[in-house]
């Protein structure tokens, strides 16, 4: 059956990495079978310039009927003074919402190749290979009430909710017990537990849950020690799993470990392996349009939905691989680059994966 | 006019790091005019041991009397199976909240003879200088409603509520507008304005304020970005200021990259210059009463306390020169010994101190 794959370039570099990673798409369609079909859809502040939203009705139906998404990045400073729910962020969130991708796998992987451009010590970050798995449709993202109002003194007040219901816990807690299974049999659940309500909950329906899952290491930590131990020892973790808050922060303190943030992807899916694909970094539009950004980290989470939504981990493997080679012949971009490498464009890149695979 | 400082010492290392620190106090009182009065008090595991609460009403009316407070640490595994409004954390957080020290201030400091154990690169940290200002008494550490209970589907549900009003902003702000110009003159305010209610309004009274100190520069930026930036150049910094719980999450990494947490003390302040003074570090359990714990952290705190409420930044300044010497002089505690420094212990530690002052 063909797969129905929707591309959201969105703003920044979005649109030139991910003309990169279709590239490799297409290579994968023409030369191993890979059976697919490509549309596109706008997102973003894109879709703020062409149609006033973030996420336009027709992109979301777009959405709702592909197997998979690849999404570039979105958002820059051509639309902050977009009302918050009219930011090219509330397209992004709503979309997670609607389509119900609520678990977000974020690896911290890091390149042999590129440890130098971490900030930490070698020794500290060498073989670093974390997955953190984040709540990403529920607590403080989503939660009501929240809004703002003139409180009983006259004066302005804002808030927002944190909530989780022991289904959600529940949910990602199995995404999270089943990737550890498959990773290195240990799971760190962190939460805030000796402070909030809600976290006292999520560490309760986690523990139940080990019991369905004894064959793994489940520990706890809250999360104030949890952003401790990925600066101070972070290869200790294999599998993490956290609300969306919380995941939001350790995730991206995780990916800059390891110095090379235009080199991780993502994955966000729903409960029937559906998924949304996209690079970890932002749509840095100080660089937009230069032909200048890693597109490694699109064409890496390229290589995630082949192995999750689409079925083809031996295609993910290939991408993976040829991504590996890349980098040994010392092919870079600028934010990867040092003295003894070559730099290269976006396009070159993405050509010098295409003719590996 | 005699001031009069309260000691919690607390559950863990707190008894014998606040040993120490207090034998600083007495020698400034006797050596350096110094005029104090010190008097001890229970609070958490020790207090609920004692007396069955983590902070018993005496201990309460103590701290209200006292000028200054001198805290240790709190909490160990003894005390997991008591129910969280119980907890020795409790005690700590009502603490906070009765006493209305809502300027938490947080600096991470890496002393250059220790440099070498950052998990970080030398040229990341060396000459790292930080303040974080966080606000601690409100925030959905104290947000109503939260709670746990059925939904309409029977199932178990949990929330906090993240909450602030602007008065609440002003007041934090004023506190970090008026730190950051006592130091580099630049304030970075971190919200999640992005998602957040709460965080807009957050921005929103930050901005407002920024017209009142327009010799500081002032900055935002986002949580997710401001856990990253931290790792991957935190010199980048001067002064940060942000909510209850960003802030735990923050300081914590932060105190983290100069890899000798043992080193860093806190201050948190209310309206009026009384505060309490905490090492940044915890209880550490399993080191307890074997003399190896680091005292400097809470002897740095007594500066700050010495700075801060008892207005003698001459001796804060003495006490501050006094850590620098007993480094220089290859006095070490366990936690930052390397192949050419001495191991000392606590107390040897304290007493250097004392003898140099
Ligand atoms: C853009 C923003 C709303 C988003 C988030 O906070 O989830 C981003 O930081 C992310 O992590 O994907
Ligand atoms: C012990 C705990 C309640 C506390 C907090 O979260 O504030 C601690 O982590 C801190 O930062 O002082």
């Amino acid at each position: 059956m063909t797969a129905r794959i929707l591309v959201m370039p969105g703003d920044g570099v979005g649109p030139e990495i991910c003309r990169e990673a279709v590239r490799v798409l297409e290579a994968l369609a023409s030369d191993h079978g890979l059976d697919i079909e490509l549309e596109e859809a706008l997102v973003g502040g894109a879709a703020i310039d062409a149609e006033g939203v973030p996420l336009p009705e027709s992109s979301l139906t777009a959405a709702r009927a592909a197997d998979a998404i690849l999404f570039g990045s979105i958002g820059g400073p051509k639309w902050d003074d977009q009302p918050r729910d009219n930011r090219p962020e509330s397209g992004l969130l709503r979309l997670r919402s609607e389509l119900g991708l609520f678990a977000n796998l974020r690896p911290a992987i890091l390149y042999p190749q590129l440890a130098h451009v971490s900030a930490l010590k070698r020794d500290i970050v060498s073989g670093l290979d974390i997955m953190i798995v984040r709540e990403l449709t529920g607590g403080i993202y989503f939660g009501k009430p929240a809004g703002r109002h003139m409180n009983a003194n006259g004066k302005r007040e804002a808030f927002n909710t944190m909530r989780y219901d022991e289904d959600e816990i529940r949910r990602i807690g199995r995404a999270a017990f089943d990737i550890a299974r498959a990773r290195g049999g240990r799971l760190c659940s962190v939460d805030k537990a000796n402070v909030l309500d809600v976290s006292q909950l999520w560490r309760d329906v986690m523990t139940e849950l080990h019991a369905e899952y004894e064959d793994i290491e489940l520990t706890h930590m809250y999360v104030d020690n949890a952003a401790m131990q990925l600066v101070r020892a972070p290869k200790q973790f294999d599998t993490l799993v956290t609300g969306n808050l919380f995941g939001d922060v350790l995730s991206d303190a995780a990916a800059m470990l390891t110095g090379s943030i235009g080199m991780l992807p993502s994955a966000s899916m729903d409960t029937n392996g559906k998924g949304l694909y996209e690079p970890v970094h932002g749509s840095a539009p100080d660089i937009a349009g230069q032909g200048v950004a890693n597109p490694l980290a699109t064409i890496l989470s390229v290589a995630m939905m082949l192995r999750y939504t689409l079925d083809r981990g031996d295609l993910a493997d290939k991408v993976e691989n040829a991504v590996g080679y890349a980098l040994d012949r010392g092919l870079r971009t600028r934010d990867i680059m040092d003295d003894e490498t070559q730099m290269a464009s976006t396009q070159e890149i993405g050509g010098a994966i295409v003719d590996m695979l």
